[in-house]
């Protein structure tokens, strides 16, 4: 196809996966990124604190990026940012609160001088390059976002962004339905769109029910209440907050995250607060308990959070006791079900009500389920269509939905990380494949985690490691010292004096067979030991720890 | 109380957790047990093959146990007694099917001429020693499983065992209403009841609407069907055998724990099988692909079950194809999310069409939900309440639905494993505790990994391990050889030879610091090089790998 009539895009993230979600859209000597989130670690890539996306392709092709486009303020969006824009420097297109949200990730690790920010609101439109930008309202678990309506020479491509379609959102700002009709009539190429419920029926409630529930809730305590909650959820802080003032309580804000969004939100007046009703902690302590809201976070039971740390009587400045009642407003993202569980049931120990997901209305999803995705894919009627951010049976599903409102099979396109698809007016393919993948993040270092690391600690965190140690003369090959082991992780040494004494025993052996004949490379000798101890320990404990022999020459 | 006249329930495990189940009950020198099970390791016991009960206080007393009796066959319910019954030589009473599945697993491990088993069937009465014991017939999700209604000098005991009240279970085998009922209204002093579902509205819907979905799946499916189940649910594998039948399919049986399953059932005539319809793998292969139907374990995603292996193209004889319609029928436990997500994402990239939960209707619980378990509260009435089998929060959810159904709460103990209850015709009470806990199985080692280990393998996991190695004179405190560095799990070695040099100049000047500071006790310079590397490594990568300092002194 010819270079002016095609447009490719580009996911490098966020198919496949829940999470790291980024794209590269490019029309000739011109790309342009939407978002740039980051992932949380699986339970395989152990010790590692995040997952950010490869983005080796934008490198390669620094000098034509022309900016960054965000639909939203969640990790998961912008959370790689602080990491690309160290790489890449481009403005970054974006709403005020998704602003507030990014500037104060990127004060804590970048150059500020470096960081170019462009403030937008739903309904504007911006020129990069050849592309228009069009920022269209939509529904989600945050406040402020958007989806995109990108026009092109080739053609309009849209990007919902994620989003739900709630018909009675807490901030009253519905999903702009015109804007995305009128795109719709006029044509779109190639639609975009969030797959994470493509796997639930019906519709998705609307945040104003958990509203109502929390209206309930506070009508029925007796003593003090606890919310936890997503911080980035400022329509759910909203209604925590108005059902507060409604019955007459204070309310204290609890958790570094919490403080923030809270305290950013505010100043960009995304929360209607009345006067006097937020309190520091100190000053709620001495209110009366039915007086009184701790908001707070820890809704995924998150080790350190303030609720776990209160649920295990942990939490220096606030105890639970018999009479709260604490709401769980969420629901387990998956992996963090047993640490939700244990919350919850430390809690239950400290005497308090504790009201959770999924039987009791406290959390609705950010997400659109199918009948909207379906009403989504009517209202568009794109030509093209690839589901994104999703995992790959949500992708599928999506497809099917699409398939069911009447786009054709062979214009959906289920893609993968990496893959460079390419449209013109009327044909889409499949044309290339750039570098796309995982970069673990652990401590101070960026990707240089591997497979080879992961697999060690995999091993460790099995059946721990079993150290040989043996000094041996350079010249002779003689034992001059040793054997020494020391064991982590394997058994409780102390109560195996009899195993490794026995142990030693074959070291000893093997070392006098290696000598005898005349096995003289360390290499031969080591791997001698770790063939034979490995077999001893296993037949005697059905174990398998890590096996280091390390010899000291002199 | 006098001895007499009081009884005491002793529960050594199943509460405040799921699994484990076991129970005491004590009436003057006399002891039964109900049920021995196992449980399957937190993400937090690195390594741990399974748990155990701990029953020290049933050794202690063997003298005066009586028997165990089985409420049915499940691993939560019968898996600790290979381990148990190594220790305590006594009779198992159980259910025919429960006695073969138990009978199995006795093969693999114990010595047959310690094992003595007793036959019974739902409707039997078993006296031991002092106890009567009724057997009652419950639906659960394994077929031949009862409730225990168990006759005391000081009154009634009933335990439901695990139940829901299935008003059409595919066996025709409803739960004993009138036995329960006649209990009730004889009087009833203590009931003991399934609180795994007691946070979940409603009724738990019946094993029948399964295979209702199970026809329109086969009706509709135009290829080969593959089912993953529990193994041990025969009930969900005769309705995949009868719609097979009914659709004209045949079926083969794949999985160790499958296979063994349906040769028990159908030896003991727990399973229906139509004569012809059940073939082997090599058979089934070469039939047209809309005239077969797998049956197979996998369900909970487990690595090496035939599912996951099928779905990772790891399978030696069953490829999945585009045109398979797999049909997972169950649930993910807690804890195993990501893996059935992860096989189920899989399977679809093979091209197969996937019919999973939450969303479709292919499993049902086994376990009774709200509105049951007050019903079976007001069918029995007792006087005193104590909520079994589950997490801290489903017994104060039982505890509040026994609440609502008029039982007083001050006889309502939600209890904790250890605890003695001890209860006469008018009063209840915790009278002591005795020795109650987890026993950790690794390979062969029973109870021998403890809490060091588990801590080491936790940080070895997150961070790896960094060993020095030096070899120092006895006689002069001097180096004689290294500082040598290994590590493992921390960085990948040979992308980081800079830092390690740094460290050995660290460790140097340690050593010579040591030295001129006549340091000459080998802990004490231990311990200035933990201390010393530990914060270096902190500060120049933000981790913290175990460092080991190892001495040789020749």
């Amino acid at each position: 196809m010819k270079e002016d009539q095609t447009i490719s895009i580009i996911p490098l993230g966020g198919l496949g996966e829940i999470g790291k979600n980024i794209m590269a859209i490019k029309y000739k000597q011109n790309i342009i990124v939407i978002d740039a989130g980051l992932m949380f670690p699986d339970d395989e890539m152990l010790g590692i604190d995040l997952v950010i996306p490869d983005i080796s392709y934008l490198i390669e092709n620094k000098e034509i990026v022309r900016g960054i486009v965000v639909t939203h303020g969640h990790e998961d969006h912008i959370g790689a940012l602080p990491y690309i824009l160290r790489e890449l420097h481009v403005p970054v297109y974006a709403t005020k609160l998704t602003l507030g949200l990014l500037e104060a990730k990127l004060k804590e690790s970048n150059n500020p001088e470096t960081v170019k920010t462009r403030c937008v609101k739903a309904g504007d439109k911006v020129h990069i390059g050849p592309f228009e930008v069009n920022f269209i309202r939509v529904s989600h678990s945050i406040a402020d976002a958007v989806g995109l309506g990108i026009k092109t020479p080739v053609g309009t491509i849209l990007h919902t962004g994620d989003f739900k379609l709630d018909q009675t959102p807490v901030n009253r700002q519905i999903i702009d339905y015109h804007k995305i009709a009128e795109l719709g009539n006029e044509g779109v190429l190639v639609m975009m769109s969030d797959s994470t419920n493509a796997d639930r029926p019906g519709y998705t409630l609307s945040e104003r029910l958990v509203g109502e529930k929390f209206d309930e809730t506070f009508r029925k305590a007796s003593e003090r209440i606890i919310i936890a909650s997503f911080a980035s959820n400022i329509s759910r802080i909203q209604q925590a907050i108005t059902s507060a003032y409604k019955y007459g309580r204070k309310v204290a804000v609890v958790g570094r995250s919490m403080v923030n969004v809270v305290s950013i939100a505010m100043d960009l007046e995304y929360l209607d607060v009345p006067p006097g009703i937020l309190v520091d902690l100190d000053e709620i302590q001495l209110l009366p308990k039915n007086e009184t809201v701790i908001l707070t976070t820890g809704s995924q039971g998150e080790p350190m959070s303030a609720l776990s740390r209160m649920a295990a009587s942990d939490h220096n400045r606030i105890e639970i006791i018999p009479g709260d009642t604490i709401i769980i407003s969420a629901s387990p993202i998956p992996g963090n079900e047993k640490l939700v569980h244990r919350t919850i049931d430390q809690l239950f120990r400290q005497g308090a009500e504790v009201i959770y997901e999924p039987f009791s209305g406290v959390h609705v999803s950010g997400h659109a389920s199918q009948e909207e995705l379906k009403l989504m894919l009517n209202l568009v009627k794109p030509k093209f269509f690839i589901p994104v951010h999703g995992e790959y049976r949500h992708l599928i599903r999506h497809a099917q939905l699409a398939e069911s409102v009447g786009i054709s099979p062979e214009n959906i396109f289920v893609a993968e990380n990496g893959q460079v698809l390419e449209f013109s007016e009327d044909r889409g393919l499949i044309s290339g494949r750039v570098t796309a993948g995982r970069v673990l993040v652990d401590g101070l270092g960026v990707g240089d985690v591997g497979n080879i690391v992961l697999r060690d600690r995999k091993h460790l965190s099995q059946d721990g490691i079993f150290i040989i140690v043996i000094t041996m003369s350079k010249e002779t090959g003689t034992l001059i010292a040793g054997p020494d082991i020391v064991s982590r992780g394997f058994v409780y040494v102390r109560e195996s004096e009899g195993l490794i004494e026995e142990t030693k025993e074959k070291l000893r052996s093997i070392l006098n067979q290696c000598e005898s004949e005349q096995v003289l490379e360390w290499s031969g000798i080591k791997s001698n030991i770790r063939e034979v101890v490995s077999k001893f320990l296993y037949e005697r404990t059905r174990r398998r720890p890590m096996i280091l022999p390390i010899i000291m020459e002199i």
